[in-house]
């Protein structure tokens, strides 16, 4: 590999800070050698840290800031307490300066959205910005967007956040033609959500050489794995997310209750457990940690706030990957492409509304 | 009780018809003796299935259609070839001709919609149905609404579904301050669905003495019971149940083949099967089945299209529910006793917007 990837995390960010970025980090460095890391937060905090990781101390410049972006921070009083000074936005302005190549922050959602589309601005052709993240299905790992940056939006919104979810899948799964559906509800003759049926037809018509519109998919089709990317305004993309997220939480806790409620299940837990382990394993939500801010002039990542160390490394490793398989260029390129496509997708839109 | 509650089913209705629909209702009525039944459909079918089960005969009236509306019909094809003739309009027409209090059909979810709709007409102070069902959670039940009846609305609309809701679990719950949360996003400041904020305003200035507004609901809180009530516009609601239901099978999926490919493991299963059970049991969605067709000038009940007799028993038992306990009158009062209420509550949208 030619270069290193340059990380730039706020270390400050999260329930915990820290003392879970910094472990966080240790761990993907051990998974990708090649990645060398901007700190940005206390420095008497990180360093106690880094001292018990020599070999990411060593991959690693700490910048010091006492400014902290809290959870609790509404947007606005980030923006106007943190900007320029905070962990939060030296991170996301390494990006922008080309000092790092990708930003992690474990920081308030709204926080960060504001800052980085403050910072770095939409790329050309992107009105605004979209979380995107990878979604764990009983076919795989699909990529599912917009989970909440941002609420409503017309059809060519809808097709923009088609291409950049295309562009995500295409790098992280290594597909040339990535399958997309559109989010919709099933009941035909609906009234309302033309956009969702123009960007529909907008797709068809385009019929991009990038990524294969395969049609409506319904919420229980997200988990089955219809489609390697499912595109959705904010508000429903957020809905979807958190009920499958509460769902299978309420699920397992459920389960546990009823067999830790019986004598003889709980004798049947002790031979069972490799299945409750390996289901485990598969719907853990560290895994599936690092929302993707696609649409910026930078890629930044969201980790939850309330991970922990192993959890904030599988957030690195989603930055990491956007870098080394060049999801930027990807977009910029599809979006220039598109250039074309895209104005030609208005006179569509056009055409058929 | 002074007087029977009068059914009248769709004996066409759903994937299977009447070989599912009579033995169903066979299996409520020993559930409910004081319940009676009108029957549409082909009678050569039901008198067939009607044979098996004296009891239900002895309940019954049949009354002859040979037209059925199809599960593929759309609503405009429904209407234009079923109406006055179709098993489907039948049903609803008793209720509003006051020969049945209750009409049930596991029929397609657009054409029964569109039939109700266009038979019995919406309540005064009623624009638009909704679609309410009961949704298991780890702390009971609760009642969400609307489930894909109406999409998108505005404050008042959110209101009145609050209104219906709440006299639904008041009913269903035997509750006299049910809580009600609206279904939104967590993010704060964010843009766009101005009218669920309008929403939450008017209903705590309104302070309606039938229910406890308690505020906005993510969806990871419908599950974990978080409100008697949750009210969404139709798109959302749709979202949030099929992300729900699907997450639900998956899970339940992923953890049978776990543990069936493992030998071990399916030893466990023999001894923490009583565990299994349980959760089944608690999941079923045979038991959650029944949505409720609100804000029309009657009471319909929705069972799922795929449903067994057992789960179509459910959906009877809902609507038998919804009469024994006058849910329609209850609605009604609110909606009149709230006719000021409303009314106020359009000049107090006037008044925050």
């Amino acid at each position: 590999m030619p270069q290193k990837v340059r990380i730039a995390l706020d270390a400050m960010g999260g329930d915990v800070g820290a003392s879970v970025v910094i472990p966080g980090a240790a761990t993907a460095l051990t998974r990708r050698p090649d990645s060398e890391f901007l700190l940005f937060g206390d420095s008497a905090l990180i360093e106690a840290q880094l001292a018990k990781y020599p070999a990411l101390k060593a991959a690693s410049r700490v910048v010091h800031t006492d400014v902290t972006v809290s959870m609790h921070d509404k947007p606005s009083q980030a923006l106007r307490r943190g900007r320029k000074t905070s962990s939060m936005w030296l991170a996301i302005d390494a990006v922008k300066k080309g000092e790092a190549d990708v930003a992690v922050s474990a920081g308030n959602t709204g926080a960060l959205m504001a800052m980085a589309r403050f910072c770095l601005r939409t790329l050309p052709g992107v009105d605004s910005p979209a979380i995107a993240a990878v979604w764990p299905t009983v076919r795989g790992d699909s990529v599912v967007l917009d989970l909440g940056a941002t609420i409503g939006g017309d059809a060519r919104h809808l097709v923009t956040l088609a291409v950049m979810g295309g562009a995500m899948a295409s790098v992280l799964f290594n597909l040339e033609r990535p399958t997309v559906g559109l989010l919709n509800i099933g009941v035909e003759e609906i009234k309302g959500h033309e956009e969702i049926r123009e960007a529909a037809e907008l797709l068809r018509a385009m019929n991009l050489p990038q990524l294969n519109y395969i049609g409506f998919v319904e919420a229980d089709g997200i988990g089955k794995g219809l489609a390697d990317v499912i595109v959705s305004e904010g508000f429903s993309g957020n809905i979807a997310l958190k009920a499958t997220e509460g769902t299978a939480r309420q699920i397992m806790d459920l389960l546990r209750a009823e067999i830790s409620s019986r004598w003889l299940a709980r004798i049947g837990y002790l031979f069972a457990r490799g299945a409750f382990r390996a289901l485990r394993d598969k719907l853990d939500p560290k895994k599936s940690n690092g929302g993707v801010l696609l649409g910026l002039k930078g890629v930044v990542v969201k980790s939850h706030g309330g991970t922990d160390a192993e959890g904030f490394a599988y957030a690195i490793d989603v930055g990491y990957e956007m870098v080394r398989y060049d999801l930027l260029t990807k977009i910029n390129q599809m979006l220039n492409r598109d250039g074309s496509a895209l104005v030609s997708a208005q006179t569509a839109q056009e055409a058929v509304s």
